[in-house]
């Protein structure tokens, strides 16, 4: 089971909890139907267990979380803390007899402001909602994870997540200036600034991203806007290998290159978008690099760069004319996961990030692990990053698929930490990576990181048994 | 005193520590005269006390530094880590019967990697010394701290340091990738990545930066690095008055702009350095502005930026042609803090960053505290940032006007805070702000902090009496 230190209360107390609940919450904010409940139970991964909660709540007020906090630790029942649930390391799944804590409903954007560069948000505004808000503004909110149409903020600062943006912009970590945050015993902190720069005491802030909720709840954000860049232009490169879009990747970034985007595609992930698309990508081809530049005359950049693709052994290169050229371009790379899905109906989608100079050595390996579990395979990269997705192919009704499946999922974890990598770039560990995690930080990190832990959750009560 | 859990041991137990530590440590690299260790006392802050050293050691390795911390935690001393004590908030300063571990000897540049764009180092690299190695590599390590050719990246690590880049490349926290660090105990921990992204358990990393040498020894870090940005081309705006200058950055702020450096000078600085260099800036200005880019097409950007601040009201705007008009044009500025020394003998340099939209209200009060209390105080201000350096120029021997220079810093302080700033932009809280860190983050946050401390600290040996 995926709890550890926290057992499930007795019916009893769940009443208990229920009325506790209520006393600081309005009724259609405390759902208990179990058919309903059982609907937040999961977040996006596969191979994750999860419990099942007691009580979701959907607080709307810094005040009512303060409350859900406070019945949980004198009750001593767990609390999962919810985005979207679009999540792809159960991060977000419940455990048995928890209150799932839903930030869905705090969805105001409070302030947005040009002069300071900042906004000031809720958790559960929308990434995208709040990339269009400070658009109009001239302004720019860079992490885009995959999911920018659905996930949260909240969600998003804790997994500390990525997208095609970083390569020029960074993660989410980098646009985290302050934070209001509701401890387990419901005491409210205040991290970090509004300010550009500071470092008075320590960055607790920074430890919070990326913290999976298992250090606090955050329930307000002040985020670093930049200015809106001018409109992207793409290029795509074919290449007969993948060693060979590698090294141009390599080359474009020794080069001083600095594309807004940089985005690797194997051969597998093509065709299972042109089965499924029918967008006409080169069937031939064994690597496709997209690349964009958001500065201010995109076309001389991408003729650079087409060069150094050309240097590289690129078969193609295809620059788009205009936005709409670009659009259609980097739609093949949208798809890739759901048509990668769509191949045996069940994906496992693999985070692993290595030094981008190592990005040929991983690919060349991931290939070996299909080959060796007679599994498809397809890659997608944030190249320019060293993020690689291997996504893993299978049909989840067949047992023996479904093993090789996890197998050669951990093989490529295991990869990614021979090649100096790490197990998770922007996914987070959650429960799928958290035997892993020791591995990369060793016992000395794992038990600093515990006592963290325990300093901010004494209690153990926050997101138990995720992480560690 | 500065001391608070740690008594000094009495002379015989200091005995023993130099026996202990030199069975881990050459000679040569243990020093107890006290004329030396005397010499290692003090950054270069005012007003903040200092200790005795009982020892300072120079280890050149790792298995050394551990050594040390091994030693000083079995004999309950406490440890004060120095780089080239540049600082200016007392962060380095001896306490009584410490051992002060310098890492200057540790100043080895391991590796610079341009595919991957990064550094790894030894604490005790002078930062003009990695600036220039990865220059010739056609990369950029952009924190450029007013000290970047003294002091050192472990320095600039602890205290979390800026600069003139930060408006555009922000500070050090956002180029340390990953850290080892020696604990008290004398174990060794690695933290974060060698990766572009990573997200694998807490970000301990940034805890260590900005710690002030609190929570362990760096001994190795890797950075990340930029492609080398071209030449930057500077221009001056002169301002009636110091408002008009705010303005005029709120306007080149808002209207999107990213300038490489966007500098402020009040009137009693430019006069302060004519009075010194004989620069021939002009004396009737009130505050001049500096801006750069290192964009592709600097002269345009530059154009554009000037009619924001003739719009703002410049009353002379003056661009530089080459590289030699930009940096004479910079020379004012880099001169700013020993004009304004030479101008009662010593200064207290404040540090207080403020939302860019109050930079104004912060000038005016800053002009209100130095009139009430009868001083000259200039301000030069990293104003892109609305990080202000506020710098109070006063005799050390008369004992009422240094009373005087310390009260209207506070003061300068809490009208930071009322403004929604933060005492410290980039220097740290180390003596010289411990009082005031606790109004700044407030009860809860100083609760955990210390708790934070505790788990790396236990025995509290490591730089005690600083931050809290």
């Amino acid at each position: 089971m995926i709890m550890s230190r926290i057992q499930a209360p007795p019916d009893e107390a769940q009443g208990n909890l229920t009325d506790r609940l209520l006393a600081g919450l309005p009724a259609e904010a405390v759902l208990t139907d179990p058919d309903v409940t059982a609907s937040y139970a999961n977040d996006m991964a596969s191979f994750c267990p999860a419990g099942v909660p007691a009580v979701v709540v959907l607080p709307r007020t810094v005040e009512q979380v303060q409350h859900v906090m406070r019945t949980a630790s004198e009750l001593r029942v767990p609390v999962v803390p919810q985005g979207a649930r679009t999540g792809l390391s159960g991060g977000a799944n419940a455990s048995d007899g928890c209150v799932v804590l839903s930030l869905t409903k705090m969805d105001r954007i409070l302030e947005i402001n040009p002069v300071d560069r900042i906004a000031v948000v809720e958790p559960g505004v929308v990434n995208a909602v709040l990339s269009r808000a400070v658009g109009e503004h001239g302004l720019y909110y860079p992490p885009d994870p995959s999911s920018w149409e659905m996930c949260t903020i909240g969600g998003n600062i804790g997994t500390a997540s990525g997208g095609l943006c970083c390569v020029k912009y960074g993660v989410t970590a980098e646009y985290v200036l302050g934070l209001d945050v509701v401890l387990a015993d419901g005491r409210l902190m205040s991290t970090g600034r509004r300010t550009a720069k500071g470092v008075a005491g320590y960055d607790l802030t920074r430890l919070f991203v990326g913290s999976e909720g298992s250090l606090g709840i955050v329930v307000r954000a002040i985020l670093a806007l930049k200015p809106r860049p001018p409109q992207q232009l793409v290029l795509a490169a074919e290449f007969a290998s993948g060693a060979a879009a590698c090294d141009a990747v390599c080359r474009i970034m020794a080069g001083g290159h600095v594309p807004s985007l940089l985005e690797l595609m194997d051969r597998t992930t093509v065709r299972a978008v042109n089965d499924m698309a029918h967008m006409g990508l080169p069937e031939s081809t064994e690597a496709l690099l997209l690349a964009a530049f958001d500065t201010p005359d995109p076309a001389a950049d991408l003729a650079a760069l087409g060069e150094l693709c050309e240097a590289a052994g690129a078969t193609q290169v295809v620059p788009a004319d205009d936005a709409a050229e670009s659009e259609l371009l980097l739609k093949a790379r949208r798809l890739s996961l759901t048509a990668l899905e769509a191949v045996k109906g069940t994906t496992m989608i693999d985070d692993v990030c290595v030094p981008r100079s190592r990005l040929g050595e991983l690919l060349e390996g991931v290939e070996r692990i299909a080959d060796k579990h007679g599994l498809t395979i397809g890659v997608v990269a944030h190249a320019g990053d060293g993020n690689t997705h291997p996504t893993v192919c299978f049909d989840a009704q067949d047992p023996d698929e479904s093993r090789r499946a996890r197998e050669s999922f951990d093989e490529i974890m295991a990869l990614g930490l021979e090649l100096g990598g790490t197990i998770t770039g922007e996914h987070g560990v959650g429960v799928l990576k958290k035997e892993w995690l020791a591995r990369e930080i060793g016992p000395v990190g794992v038990e600093m990181q515990r006592a963290v832990k325990q300093v901010f959750d004494p209690l153990g009560i926050l997101n138990p048994g995720k992480l560690f």
